[in-house]
């Protein structure tokens, strides 16, 4: 039984790992090349596994692309998490609210497979929920670390935590749909510029006891 | 000669109307079922047209998506030129900005083409363009709207405009994306709540002199 059991350990550790080995991959493509590319021919190869042996991992280029956003997504949020618990003061915002920016080739990825996903989720429940559910874990991020603002006197104490958290969580997207089509202020540096700007906005907000 | 010509004129405007007429079913489709529910087939039934005729006009339903992303695009950009003339000091900006926020069933239908041609986009040049070419128009009306504030004195002489033009597209642009999955802030009062708080901090960060 012990032996058993010890054998099995590693084969589901594996399992969860090969799953995510491909996920990365199916990211660099869409970084590199976009959606379109999403192949499970291209993701084998960029992988380095047989088309067969991918088959029996994922069935189809949807599956792809949600392991694709899975991923991404919770690497965004424990980056967000590290970044809330290492940071002080004001750089908390900033440093949360810019793993949602499309400022490397990752998060570049994460936000076009992110785009799709909406604009495929009209008329598909499960793809919105799943969406919804996302954006309900990143607005209490925002609010924890306003909320925390509060209690640490960087963030005014009238402040509408919750309003400004949304606020904060559309001009992230907004910026990254603007990114996805290479319109102006696309490059990494106006993005951050801009978030910038706006959070310099939220402490003089505070300064005239808004 | 002066007869032929008469007789060419009308048809030249009949064959514009039919064509806005199919835009206008695309675009009741999309807001109604979303994007997956336009067909040929479906379109054509919408609009109360033959199939064959309208396989004369349309060739196919990325066709028919760009017919009504380019109808809902001049739509709202008449509605915010008018706005633009029409109004006075602050509410100019909300009227403008409001266009472009799903609002009403047509505008909603506006964010999910848009949402998904900007998807799309990523390695298609020409819808990439496309949608540059509508951002450059959109922001030079926003930052137009803005400076027209400054010199009438609402809004601070100070503030970088170009900047401000960009974030609140921004801000509406990802409102647009949270409401097209249906998450918290949906509604169309609370999307407007939002950009009307984010417009009184335009004005509040004039009275600190920013």
């Amino acid at each position: 039984m012990a032996a058993e059991q010890e054998s099995t350990v590693p084969r589901v550790v594996d399992h969860k790992a090969r799953r995510n080995e491909v996920a990365a991959a199916v990211l660099r493509l869409v970084a590199r090349h976009g959606l379109d590319s999403v192949t499970m021919r291209a993701v084998a190869q960029e992988a380095g596994w047989s088309t067969g042996v991918l088959n029996h991992y994922f069935g189809n280029k949807q599956e792809l692309l949600v392991a694709g956003l899975r991923l991404a997504v919770r690497d965004a949020g424990e980056r967000m998490q590290f970044a809330s618990e290492n940071c002080t003061g004001p750089e908390t915002l900033e440093a949360v609210l810019s793993e949602g920016l499309p400022l490397d080739e990752w998060r570049l990825a994460l936000c076009r497979i992110w785009i799709s996903f909406c604009a495929q989720a009209v008329g598909n429940e499960d793809l919105a929920a799943r969406q919804r559910r996302y954006y309900s874990n990143w607005r209490k991020t925002v609010r924890g670390v306003l909320e925390e603002g509060q209690r640490q006197g960087w963030v005014g104490s009238d402040l509408d935590v919750s309003a400004e958290a949304d606020s904060l969580i559309a001009l992230v997207d907004g910026l990254g749909l603007r990114a996805v089509v290479g319109a102006d202020v696309s490059a990494p540096d106006q993005q951050l510029g801009l978030l910038k700007r706006w959070l310099q906005g939220i402490r003089r907000l505070d300064a005239v006891g808004s």
